[in-house]
């Protein structure tokens, strides 16, 4: 046998247990979005069996002890550096895939079975009890469960290992191989900045309406002028369909099966308008990847915070632009002649662009909404370090409040309690989603840059080239390139803050005068 | 170790085998729900790769060599004879659990995966032939791929064994314990009665007007009309959904979410209504299982037979009866005052009652049904005999049609093509549609007896105390007891075509006036 013919066997092996992975992690993809969408409220006990047994099928698979015995036969060493590293004969899509592989198989091997279990166990109690405290806005409720799930998080952590600090190895799940510090350095840049734009805001004096906002908007007419964008925007619904949901979100089911939900408020139109243009973002990335990595883990996107960058782009560098709602606000009126009859273009665009401090983090703007993220980084980062105690946490939330937006939640409702994340066990999320701004910021630099006449485009309710562009550049690319190479290879620089920062300048100084 | 907590451990072990089972079928429920519902178009191929991986997983299961131990050690003997031998020592939900876990695991086990993997690589390229033979109504297009189907079931037929009659073990599947001849002389019976009704009817020279249910008749209307029969019949929305589908089935996705769909035509008001409520008949029956059932394979339809004698209960003998019609025709009347104004509720009644041979299974009345199965089920047993070539089977198919309903289908599209079952290797299933009839119009006698005032209850709309009987004596049994045990022991009697040749005499005699 031939060393050649050795290696395709090997190969052949891990793409099938990865293969069936996929297809598992597909059909659980389906359970969780009829859950989210048709189900019947009785079955939820149905479901979670269903799920659990999934979830156990697809550790086995991801946890195989071939995979590891694989990888080194081809060569691969996982076991030292962050990176794996691939022999050089393997190139492209293969390496890619190896490199993926390894450093799943690392994650998923080091965590002991006892440890997923019991944080599936109790962050299922945490989601119980979060919504308990949340309802009645008492912390102490919550504050017990929460400390036995960082305790679990941060066993995790130490599982994983890390040199320089533990909350790297949470933050490597969401964003492969970036560093807490170099996520600090440039978020520090960003709060400077931000701290800059929002005080010539408020010393700007104006104030923005957006009482018309909050009129009533027929949920039908909603639903059929989301379509409408969607379509513009060219999402295909041959591989995908709009729904509705509680909470928003984007699912997989499929190489070609790619669904978007949205919510709908008949007294608060930019709900459901920006939420569908949102979750288009991430659903035009995933019907964007390349066949060649079909039903592998490389049809993933690069890292959370890219596959963010891509649903923030659409949703506010495009879908919040003047050039947008010229071609979009006529169609709106007409669908919404009462509601909007006093609202002219100008007045409508401002309006959904309002910058204001406010305590609820998906509610807040493009500008202060990074400055949620900042707080949320910085508490996480001391939870699991161990510097800050869970008791001190709504104290040390409300005083970074005050410090970043000048504000002082009235209840923990309304401040530590209000995001489902660490109820769940997810610490390492939130950076992710200013990471997406920034990533966003500077890809759309680029773009402008590589598009000239996208005004014109956009205003003509043309995003054929745009979408071209995104999937050429970024799309198309699936999780073949670690985020930050993908970066560098299409903005030629690593992530740097000053695109979102210029970005902003430039349109709230339009907007505010300054 | 005693004996007891040995057999224990056997016990557990082989529920945990049923259970991973059961989750795994009901997700993969879930999948084809969503497929036949709202998935994209595009995504077909995904979910056939999805579909066959949970299939495999659930044929390991279903085929663990520890079921055939562990039931071996318990004393359950299950090789020889057709009943499986449990010890006495277990007794109710136990004892039925071993019994079908042995009989299941035995079919199972007898089939070689070459076969199965065969049978669904063929029966997949067989469902695509056959759709475009029927378009083109060209038998020979099809002939050479069923010919190739036919030869697998008759491999799976002797793989599985039989005594008397191949087709025995392939009906077995559908109909536990039921023979071939067994059918064969309840159906000859049948027969007789139905060509006596038919020739009363003909004879009557009564002809019945159905020209209003072509009328127009608004979908969404339709669709409320729909949903308040369901909630009528009693129905648990909180337990289950009703949606659209180009064909309508009753699918469970586990013990509390059980989904019934239909199909809406603008211009024939009768698919929709009794489409639904024959599902719904369906969806009762897998609703009311006892809760001691609940995940196990015990938790099913005692037979198809059985679970067709539920749908053709609710659809024919209640939701086609003149009781139910004094009280939904008025607000049907309401829904559709131009469609219905010059119709009144004896003519609907009619209407929707005409009986009148023609070329198509699934349009036909409740009489000239029976005569279509009757047919297959001749036809089928000859296939698998090799009695009757594949190529002679359209000749068969107009000769029978000639002989048991006097018409000669004007091309095969609608003679010999027009089921899809035998594509798909389905043989044996035929005869559970008229053996539904039979024991729904059994079962039926004896719930009038014990709730004389039914017609009273139904002409009010109220449905309470007819569930609670089919709960009570039927459904919460679910398979603990095979159908022919359950039918003596609800009316007292085995199947015996009696029931059903009155019912009808007596409907039509009244519809007909003879």
């Amino acid at each position: 046998v031939s060393e050649n013919s050795k290696n395709s066997a090997a190969l052949q092996r891990l793409r099938e247990i990865d293969r069936e992975y996929r297809l598992l992690s597909h059909a659980a993809a389906v359970l969780h979005w009829d859950q989210e969408t048709y189900m019947p409220e009785a079955a939820v006990r149905d479901r979670a069996e269903q799920l659990s047994l999934l979830s156990g099928l697809m550790h086995d698979r991801i946890t195989h002890p071939q995979i590891g015995e694989q990888l080194t036969a081809l060569g691969v060493a996982f076991e030292q550096d962050p990176v794996p590293r691939v022999p050089e004969t393997f190139r492209g899509i293969e390496r890619a895939f190896l490199r993926e592989l390894a450093r799943q198989y690392r994650r998923n091997s080091k965590i002991p079975r006892r440890v997923v279990t019991e944080l599936a166990r109790q962050t299922a109690i945490g989601q119980r009890v979060w919504v308990e405290a949340r309802k009645t806005a008492q912390f102490n409720k919550f504050s017990g469960q929460l400390a036995v799930i960082l305790a679990l998080v941060r066993e995790v952590s130490s599982c994983l290992g890390f040199e320089d600090h533990p909350y790297d190895p949470l933050l490597d799940e969401f964003e492969p191989w970036l560093k807490t510090a170099e996520v600090g350095e440039v978020f520090a840049g960003l709060r400077e900045g931000l701290k800059r734009l929002l005080d010539r805001i408020k010393g700007s004096g104006k104030t923005v309406d957006t009482e018309y906002l909050s009129r009533t908007y027929e949920l039908e007419k909603q639903k059929s002028f989301g379509l409408r964008v969607l379509e513009a925007l060219g999402f295909d619904f041959k591989r995908g369909r709009l729904d509705e949901s509680a909470h928003p979100f984007t699912t997989t089911l499929g190489s070609d099966d790619v669904r978007i939900t949205t919510r709908y408020d008949d007294r608060f139109l930019p709900s459901a308008i920006f939420g569908t243009i949102h979750e288009c973002g991430h659903g035009l990335y995933e019907l964007g990847f390349d066949p060649s990595v079909r039903g592998t883990l490389l049809a993933e996107g690069a890292s959370l915070g890219l596959h963010e960058s891509q649903s923030r782009m659409m949703e506010n560098m495009i879908g919040r632009s003047l050039p947008f709602w010229t071609h979009f606000y006529p169609p709106l009126k007409r669908l919404f002649p009462d509601s909007l009859a006093d609202v002219d273009l100008r007045r409508f665009y401002e309006g959904v662009n309002r910058v204001t401090p406010s305590f609820i983090r998906v509610e807040a703007d493009e500008v202060t909404y990074n400055l949620h993220i900042l707080l949320r980084f910085e508490l996480e980062k001391q939870l699991i370090s161990g510097e800050l105690a869970v008791d001190d946490l709504p104290a040390a939330w409300n005083a970074k409040m005050e410090e970043l937006l000048g504000l002082k939640p009235p209840d923990d409702a309304k401040g530590v309690l209000q995001d489902i994340h660490w109820s769940g066990g997810t610490f390492g999320y939130f950076p992710t989603y200013s990471l997406g701004n920034l990533y966003a910021a500077q890809f759309f630099s680029t773009l402008k840059g590589d598009v000239p006449d996208w005004c014109k485009q956009v205003e003509r309710g043309r995003f054929q080239t745009i979408l071209a562009w995104l999937k050429e550049n970024i799309h198309k690319h699936a999780r073949v390139y670690p985020a930050r190479e993908l970066c560098t290879r299409v903005t030629g620089e690593p992530l740097n803050p000053r695109y979102l920062l210029e970005y902003l300048d430039e349109k709230f100084g339009d907007i505010y005068g300054f």
